[in-house]
Protein backbone atom coordinates (compact mmCIF):
# COMPACT_ATOMS: atom_id res chain seq x y z
CA UNK A 1 0.00 0.00 0.00
CA UNK A 2 1.14 3.77 -0.93
CA UNK A 3 1.91 5.93 2.15
CA UNK A 4 -1.25 8.08 0.25
CA UNK A 5 -3.28 4.97 0.44
CA UNK A 6 -2.29 4.22 4.00
CA UNK A 7 -2.83 7.77 5.23
CA UNK A 8 -6.52 7.92 3.63
CA UNK A 9 -7.30 4.58 4.99
CA UNK A 10 -6.20 5.64 8.78
CA UNK A 11 -8.20 8.97 8.01
CA UNK A 12 -11.47 6.78 7.40
CA UNK A 13 -10.41 4.48 10.21
CA UNK A 14 -10.14 7.37 12.45
CA UNK A 15 -13.24 8.50 11.39
CA UNK A 16 -15.43 5.43 11.75
CA UNK A 17 -13.61 5.36 15.41
CA UNK A 18 -15.06 8.86 16.61
CA UNK A 19 -18.56 8.65 14.76
CA UNK A 20 -18.90 5.30 16.68
CA UNK A 21 -17.95 6.60 19.79
CA UNK A 22 -20.23 9.90 19.59
CA UNK A 23 -23.11 7.66 18.78
CA UNK A 24 -22.53 5.46 22.16
CA UNK A 25 -22.03 8.85 24.08
CA UNK A 26 -25.30 10.08 23.16
CA UNK A 27 -27.12 6.75 23.56
CA UNK A 28 -25.52 6.02 27.33
CA UNK A 29 -22.97 8.82 27.73
CA UNK A 30 -19.50 9.19 29.10
CA UNK A 31 -20.00 5.35 30.74
CA UNK A 32 -20.41 3.67 27.78
CA UNK A 33 -17.12 4.50 25.94
CA UNK A 34 -14.87 1.44 26.98
CA UNK A 35 -12.17 0.58 24.58
CA UNK A 36 -13.62 -3.14 23.91
CA UNK A 37 -17.10 -2.10 22.86
CA UNK A 38 -16.29 0.74 20.77
CA UNK A 39 -13.69 -1.77 18.83
CA UNK A 40 -16.26 -3.73 18.44
CA UNK A 41 -19.13 -1.35 17.49
CA UNK A 42 -16.48 0.14 14.63
CA UNK A 43 -15.54 -3.59 13.74
CA UNK A 44 -11.62 -3.66 14.43
CA UNK A 45 -9.33 -4.33 16.90
CA UNK A 46 -8.45 -2.74 20.29
CA UNK A 47 -5.19 -2.20 19.68
CA UNK A 48 -6.40 0.40 16.60
CA UNK A 49 -7.90 2.38 18.71
CA UNK A 50 -4.57 2.42 20.59
CA UNK A 51 -2.72 3.01 17.69
CA UNK A 52 -4.69 5.90 16.39
CA UNK A 53 -5.66 7.53 19.53
CA UNK A 54 -2.60 6.78 21.88
CA UNK A 55 -5.43 5.26 24.82
CA UNK A 56 -9.05 5.41 25.25
CA UNK A 57 -8.28 8.98 27.19
CA UNK A 58 -7.33 9.94 23.64
CA UNK A 59 -10.57 9.01 22.04
CA UNK A 60 -12.32 10.60 24.66
CA UNK A 61 -10.76 14.07 23.85
CA UNK A 62 -11.26 13.87 20.02
CA UNK A 63 -14.98 12.89 20.78
CA UNK A 64 -15.66 15.49 23.42
CA UNK A 65 -13.76 18.29 21.31
CA UNK A 66 -16.47 17.14 18.41
CA UNK A 67 -19.00 18.28 21.21
CA UNK A 68 -17.00 21.69 21.71
CA UNK A 69 -16.77 22.55 18.09
CA UNK A 70 -20.51 21.97 17.54
CA UNK A 71 -21.68 23.76 20.89
CA UNK A 72 -18.56 26.32 19.53
CA UNK A 73 -20.61 27.41 16.24
CA UNK A 74 -23.97 27.73 18.04
CA UNK A 75 -22.42 29.81 20.45
CA UNK A 76 -21.10 31.86 17.68
CA UNK A 77 -23.77 32.12 15.34
CA UNK A 78 -25.82 33.42 18.53
CA UNK A 79 -22.85 35.95 19.24
CA UNK A 80 -23.12 37.03 15.95
CA UNK A 81 -26.78 37.51 15.72
CA UNK A 82 -26.80 39.29 18.64
CA UNK A 83 -23.99 42.31 17.33
CA UNK A 84 -24.80 45.50 18.30
CA UNK A 85 -26.90 44.53 21.18
CA UNK A 86 -26.47 46.00 24.59
CA UNK A 87 -24.18 43.41 26.71
CA UNK A 88 -27.23 42.02 28.93
CA UNK A 89 -28.85 41.07 25.87
CA UNK A 90 -25.78 39.11 23.99
CA UNK A 91 -24.86 37.81 27.60
CA UNK A 92 -28.59 36.25 27.73
CA UNK A 93 -28.90 34.99 24.11
CA UNK A 94 -25.33 33.31 24.62
CA UNK A 95 -26.93 31.62 27.94
CA UNK A 96 -30.14 30.58 26.72
CA UNK A 97 -28.11 28.65 23.74
CA UNK A 98 -25.89 27.35 25.98
CA UNK A 99 -28.77 25.72 27.91
CA UNK A 100 -31.01 24.90 25.14
CA UNK A 101 -27.71 23.26 23.51
CA UNK A 102 -27.02 21.25 26.81
CA UNK A 103 -30.88 20.54 27.52
CA UNK A 104 -31.14 19.00 23.57
CA UNK A 105 -27.56 17.03 23.67
CA UNK A 106 -27.20 15.84 27.55
CA UNK A 107 -25.55 12.85 28.14
CA UNK A 108 -22.82 13.94 24.96
CA UNK A 109 -22.59 17.66 26.40
CA UNK A 110 -22.15 15.93 30.31
CA UNK A 111 -19.51 13.63 28.90
CA UNK A 112 -17.22 16.72 28.37
CA UNK A 113 -17.05 17.79 32.02
CA UNK A 114 -17.47 14.37 33.37
CA UNK A 115 -14.02 13.54 31.43
CA UNK A 116 -11.40 13.26 33.74
CA UNK A 117 -7.77 12.27 32.81
CA UNK A 118 -5.74 10.18 35.48
CA UNK A 119 -4.26 12.06 37.80
CA UNK A 120 -0.79 12.29 37.07
CA UNK A 121 -1.56 13.00 33.27
CA UNK A 122 -2.27 16.85 32.71
CA UNK A 123 -5.03 18.47 30.56
CA UNK A 124 -3.61 19.27 26.68
CA UNK A 125 -2.70 22.58 25.68
CA UNK A 126 -4.56 22.32 22.40
CA UNK A 127 -8.06 21.01 23.99
CA UNK A 128 -7.78 23.39 26.64
CA UNK A 129 -7.13 26.12 23.93
CA UNK A 130 -10.45 24.76 22.46
CA UNK A 131 -12.41 25.40 25.53
CA UNK A 132 -10.86 29.06 25.85
CA UNK A 133 -12.57 29.66 22.32
CA UNK A 134 -15.56 30.05 24.32
CA UNK A 135 -13.99 32.46 26.63
CA UNK A 136 -12.44 34.81 23.96
CA UNK A 137 -16.39 35.20 22.80
CA UNK A 138 -17.40 36.61 25.98
CA UNK A 139 -14.10 38.59 27.06
CA UNK A 140 -14.35 40.34 23.49
CA UNK A 141 -17.34 41.66 24.34
CA UNK A 142 -16.99 42.59 27.97
CA UNK A 143 -13.80 45.33 26.60
CA UNK A 144 -16.34 48.37 26.63
CA UNK A 145 -16.99 47.85 30.29
CA UNK A 146 -14.06 46.24 31.71
CA UNK A 147 -10.67 48.23 30.66
CA UNK A 148 -7.73 45.31 32.30
CA UNK A 149 -7.12 42.33 30.20
CA UNK A 150 -6.54 40.27 33.22
CA UNK A 151 -9.81 41.71 35.37
CA UNK A 152 -12.00 41.00 32.05
CA UNK A 153 -10.33 37.37 31.70
CA UNK A 154 -11.75 37.09 35.24
CA UNK A 155 -14.68 38.49 34.31
CA UNK A 156 -15.10 35.95 31.40
CA UNK A 157 -14.55 32.73 33.20
CA UNK A 158 -17.04 33.65 36.27
CA UNK A 159 -19.38 34.49 33.74
CA UNK A 160 -19.18 31.14 32.47
CA UNK A 161 -18.36 29.16 35.01
CA UNK A 162 -21.87 30.64 37.00
CA UNK A 163 -23.79 30.05 33.84
CA UNK A 164 -22.73 26.69 33.33
CA UNK A 165 -23.34 25.73 37.47
CA UNK A 166 -26.72 27.41 37.09
CA UNK A 167 -27.31 24.94 33.77
CA UNK A 168 -25.85 21.36 35.35
CA UNK A 169 -27.66 21.99 38.95
CA UNK A 170 -30.97 22.32 37.07
CA UNK A 171 -30.51 19.32 34.60
CA UNK A 172 -29.55 17.22 37.71
CA UNK A 173 -32.62 18.01 39.68
CA UNK A 174 -31.30 17.62 43.12
CA UNK A 175 -32.51 20.55 44.26
CA UNK A 176 -35.51 20.69 42.47
CA UNK A 177 -37.12 18.85 39.54
CA UNK A 178 -35.73 20.06 36.39
CA UNK A 179 -37.36 22.55 34.90
CA UNK A 180 -36.38 24.72 31.72
CA UNK A 181 -38.10 27.75 32.89
CA UNK A 182 -36.94 27.87 36.25
CA UNK A 183 -33.26 27.43 34.82
CA UNK A 184 -34.22 30.68 32.67
CA UNK A 185 -35.00 32.84 35.21
CA UNK A 186 -32.08 31.98 37.32
CA UNK A 187 -29.84 32.77 33.77
CA UNK A 188 -31.82 36.06 33.29
CA UNK A 189 -31.53 37.04 37.04
CA UNK A 190 -27.89 36.11 37.79
CA UNK A 191 -26.94 37.95 33.68
CA UNK A 192 -28.99 40.80 34.40
CA UNK A 193 -28.06 41.49 38.70
CA UNK A 194 -24.13 40.91 36.91
CA UNK A 195 -24.17 43.39 34.17
CA UNK A 196 -25.55 45.99 36.37
CA UNK A 197 -22.95 45.90 38.69
CA UNK A 198 -20.18 45.35 36.01
CA UNK A 199 -21.32 48.75 34.70
CA UNK A 200 -22.51 50.26 37.33
CA UNK A 201 -18.45 49.59 38.33
CA UNK A 202 -17.46 50.88 34.90
CA UNK A 203 -19.24 54.28 35.70
CA UNK A 204 -17.89 54.67 39.39
CA UNK B 1 -31.70 -12.11 69.43
CA UNK B 2 -34.12 -9.61 71.56
CA UNK B 3 -35.27 -7.05 68.84
CA UNK B 4 -33.64 -4.40 70.77
CA UNK B 5 -30.07 -6.17 70.11
CA UNK B 6 -31.20 -6.72 66.95
CA UNK B 7 -31.53 -2.93 66.08
CA UNK B 8 -28.25 -2.11 67.44
CA UNK B 9 -27.01 -4.88 65.33
CA UNK B 10 -28.17 -3.23 62.78
CA UNK B 11 -27.16 0.20 63.96
CA UNK B 12 -23.44 -0.94 64.31
CA UNK B 13 -23.51 -2.86 60.48
CA UNK B 14 -25.24 0.15 59.43
CA UNK B 15 -23.00 2.59 60.99
CA UNK B 16 -19.40 0.18 59.72
CA UNK B 17 -20.73 -0.08 56.52
CA UNK B 18 -21.07 4.01 56.10
CA UNK B 19 -17.69 4.32 57.52
CA UNK B 20 -16.19 2.38 55.15
CA UNK B 21 -18.14 3.88 52.58
CA UNK B 22 -16.63 7.15 53.81
CA UNK B 23 -12.99 5.81 53.78
CA UNK B 24 -12.99 4.84 49.82
CA UNK B 25 -14.95 7.54 48.72
CA UNK B 26 -12.38 9.49 50.26
CA UNK B 27 -9.70 8.01 48.47
CA UNK B 28 -10.46 6.79 45.46
CA UNK B 29 -14.11 8.75 44.67
CA UNK B 30 -17.97 7.84 43.39
CA UNK B 31 -16.01 4.50 41.00
CA UNK B 32 -14.42 3.06 44.12
CA UNK B 33 -18.32 2.97 45.51
CA UNK B 34 -19.09 -0.39 44.24
CA UNK B 35 -21.16 -3.45 46.80
CA UNK B 36 -18.40 -6.02 46.35
CA UNK B 37 -15.96 -3.86 46.94
CA UNK B 38 -17.62 -1.87 50.18
CA UNK B 39 -19.21 -5.26 51.30
CA UNK B 40 -15.40 -7.24 51.42
CA UNK B 41 -13.68 -4.11 53.49
CA UNK B 42 -16.64 -3.98 55.99
CA UNK B 43 -16.48 -7.53 56.40
CA UNK B 44 -20.26 -7.88 55.16
CA UNK B 45 -22.18 -9.53 52.68
CA UNK B 46 -23.74 -7.79 49.60
CA UNK B 47 -27.20 -8.94 50.83
CA UNK B 48 -26.43 -7.11 54.24
CA UNK B 49 -26.18 -4.10 51.95
CA UNK B 50 -29.13 -4.57 49.91
CA UNK B 51 -31.06 -5.28 53.22
CA UNK B 52 -30.37 -2.19 54.73
CA UNK B 53 -30.02 0.44 52.33
CA UNK B 54 -32.10 -1.19 49.78
CA UNK B 55 -29.55 -0.99 46.85
CA UNK B 56 -25.73 0.66 46.17
CA UNK B 57 -27.40 3.92 45.01
CA UNK B 58 -29.37 4.03 48.85
CA UNK B 59 -25.47 3.52 49.70
CA UNK B 60 -24.22 6.01 48.05
CA UNK B 61 -26.86 8.74 48.72
CA UNK B 62 -26.35 7.86 52.26
CA UNK B 63 -22.84 8.48 52.45
CA UNK B 64 -23.17 11.84 50.61
CA UNK B 65 -25.68 13.03 52.98
CA UNK B 66 -22.89 12.63 55.49
CA UNK B 67 -20.79 14.86 53.48
CA UNK B 68 -23.24 17.21 52.76
CA UNK B 69 -23.99 17.21 56.68
CA UNK B 70 -20.43 18.08 57.23
CA UNK B 71 -20.31 21.11 54.47
CA UNK B 72 -23.69 22.72 55.99
CA UNK B 73 -21.93 22.57 59.06
CA UNK B 74 -19.30 24.80 57.77
CA UNK B 75 -21.29 26.96 56.04
CA UNK B 76 -23.51 27.11 59.22
CA UNK B 77 -20.88 28.11 61.31
CA UNK B 78 -19.02 30.55 58.45
CA UNK B 79 -22.76 32.44 58.18
CA UNK B 80 -22.66 32.55 62.38
CA UNK B 81 -19.40 34.11 61.99
CA UNK B 82 -20.69 36.73 59.17
CA UNK B 83 -23.69 37.91 61.14
CA UNK B 84 -24.71 41.13 60.96
CA UNK B 85 -22.15 41.81 57.81
CA UNK B 86 -23.28 43.20 54.74
CA UNK B 87 -24.77 41.16 51.80
CA UNK B 88 -21.22 41.37 50.04
CA UNK B 89 -18.81 40.20 52.65
CA UNK B 90 -21.57 37.43 54.00
CA UNK B 91 -22.17 36.12 50.56
CA UNK B 92 -18.33 36.11 50.11
CA UNK B 93 -17.63 34.65 53.15
CA UNK B 94 -19.52 31.36 52.61
CA UNK B 95 -18.57 31.30 48.99
CA UNK B 96 -15.09 30.93 50.00
CA UNK B 97 -15.92 28.55 53.02
CA UNK B 98 -17.74 26.64 49.79
CA UNK B 99 -14.61 26.64 47.81
CA UNK B 100 -11.91 25.96 50.61
CA UNK B 101 -14.31 22.51 51.33
CA UNK B 102 -14.35 21.42 48.02
CA UNK B 103 -10.37 21.96 47.66
CA UNK B 104 -9.67 19.81 50.70
CA UNK B 105 -12.57 17.10 50.21
CA UNK B 106 -12.31 17.22 46.53
CA UNK B 107 -13.31 13.25 45.84
CA UNK B 108 -15.54 13.37 48.80
CA UNK B 109 -17.42 17.08 47.01
CA UNK B 110 -17.39 16.24 43.76
CA UNK B 111 -19.21 12.97 44.35
CA UNK B 112 -22.25 14.48 46.00
CA UNK B 113 -22.54 15.92 42.39
CA UNK B 114 -21.51 13.28 40.17
CA UNK B 115 -24.09 10.21 41.48
CA UNK B 116 -26.71 10.07 39.38
CA UNK B 117 -29.63 7.65 40.14
CA UNK B 118 -30.95 5.66 37.05
CA UNK B 119 -33.15 8.18 35.25
CA UNK B 120 -36.12 5.64 35.96
CA UNK B 121 -35.87 6.23 39.74
CA UNK B 122 -36.51 10.17 41.19
CA UNK B 123 -34.23 11.72 43.38
CA UNK B 124 -35.73 10.83 47.00
CA UNK B 125 -37.62 13.88 48.33
CA UNK B 126 -35.51 13.91 52.22
CA UNK B 127 -32.08 13.98 50.17
CA UNK B 128 -33.45 16.60 48.27
CA UNK B 129 -34.36 18.71 52.11
CA UNK B 130 -31.10 18.05 52.83
CA UNK B 131 -30.20 19.64 49.93
CA UNK B 132 -32.36 23.08 50.23
CA UNK B 133 -31.05 23.59 53.24
CA UNK B 134 -27.62 25.53 51.84
CA UNK B 135 -30.24 27.30 49.93
CA UNK B 136 -32.12 28.32 52.53
CA UNK B 137 -29.15 29.89 54.84
CA UNK B 138 -28.74 32.47 51.12
CA UNK B 139 -32.44 32.88 50.86
CA UNK B 140 -32.56 34.30 54.41
CA UNK B 141 -29.80 36.38 53.75
CA UNK B 142 -31.25 38.25 50.65
CA UNK B 143 -34.69 38.81 52.68
CA UNK B 144 -34.03 42.68 53.36
CA UNK B 145 -33.32 42.92 49.26
CA UNK B 146 -36.07 40.71 47.87
CA UNK B 147 -39.58 41.10 48.71
CA UNK B 148 -41.13 38.73 46.78
CA UNK B 149 -40.20 34.89 47.96
CA UNK B 150 -40.87 32.99 44.68
CA UNK B 151 -37.29 35.65 43.29
CA UNK B 152 -35.51 35.29 46.51
CA UNK B 153 -35.69 31.82 45.80
CA UNK B 154 -34.37 32.18 41.92
CA UNK B 155 -32.00 34.75 43.08
CA UNK B 156 -30.35 31.89 46.00
CA UNK B 157 -30.08 28.99 43.55
CA UNK B 158 -28.47 31.18 41.17
CA UNK B 159 -25.63 32.53 43.50
CA UNK B 160 -25.29 28.89 45.03
CA UNK B 161 -25.10 27.28 41.57
CA UNK B 162 -22.62 30.35 39.98
CA UNK B 163 -20.64 29.72 43.07
CA UNK B 164 -20.75 26.02 42.59
CA UNK B 165 -19.90 26.42 38.73
CA UNK B 166 -16.61 28.63 39.69
CA UNK B 167 -15.49 25.98 41.96
CA UNK B 168 -15.79 23.02 39.44
CA UNK B 169 -14.32 24.17 36.80
CA UNK B 170 -11.40 25.84 39.00
CA UNK B 171 -10.69 22.27 40.27
CA UNK B 172 -11.46 21.05 36.91
CA UNK B 173 -8.39 23.18 35.41
CA UNK B 174 -9.86 22.13 32.14
CA UNK B 175 -9.79 26.10 31.37
CA UNK B 176 -6.93 26.97 33.23
CA UNK B 177 -4.28 25.18 35.48
CA UNK B 178 -6.06 24.69 38.62
CA UNK B 179 -5.16 28.20 40.92
CA UNK B 180 -7.04 28.39 43.98
CA UNK B 181 -6.41 32.85 43.73
CA UNK B 182 -7.59 32.51 40.98
CA UNK B 183 -10.96 31.11 42.02
CA UNK B 184 -11.13 33.36 44.79
CA UNK B 185 -11.18 36.08 42.13
CA UNK B 186 -13.93 34.52 40.16
CA UNK B 187 -15.59 34.22 43.23
CA UNK B 188 -15.12 38.19 44.43
CA UNK B 189 -15.65 39.47 41.44
CA UNK B 190 -19.14 37.77 40.98
CA UNK B 191 -20.53 37.98 44.25
CA UNK B 192 -19.50 42.21 44.25
CA UNK B 193 -21.20 42.58 41.10
CA UNK B 194 -24.39 40.70 41.40
CA UNK B 195 -24.66 42.16 45.07
CA UNK B 196 -24.08 46.01 43.35
CA UNK B 197 -26.88 44.57 40.75
CA UNK B 198 -29.30 43.38 43.21
CA UNK B 199 -29.35 46.16 45.25
CA UNK B 200 -29.56 48.92 42.91
CA UNK B 201 -33.05 47.11 41.74
CA UNK B 202 -33.69 46.87 44.97
CA UNK B 203 -33.31 50.83 45.32
CA UNK B 204 -34.84 51.42 41.96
Amino acid sequence: MSEARDGKFRDRLRERLLATAEGIVTEEGLAGLQARRIAQDADCSIGTIYNIFGDIDGLILETNARTLDELGRLLGAAARRSEGRDLEAWLTTLALAYLDYATANQRRWRAVFEHHLPETKEFPQEHRENRRRMLALIEAQLEASINEPDARSVAANALFSSVHGIVLLSLDGKLLPFDPAKSERQIRFLISRAVLGIEHTAQG
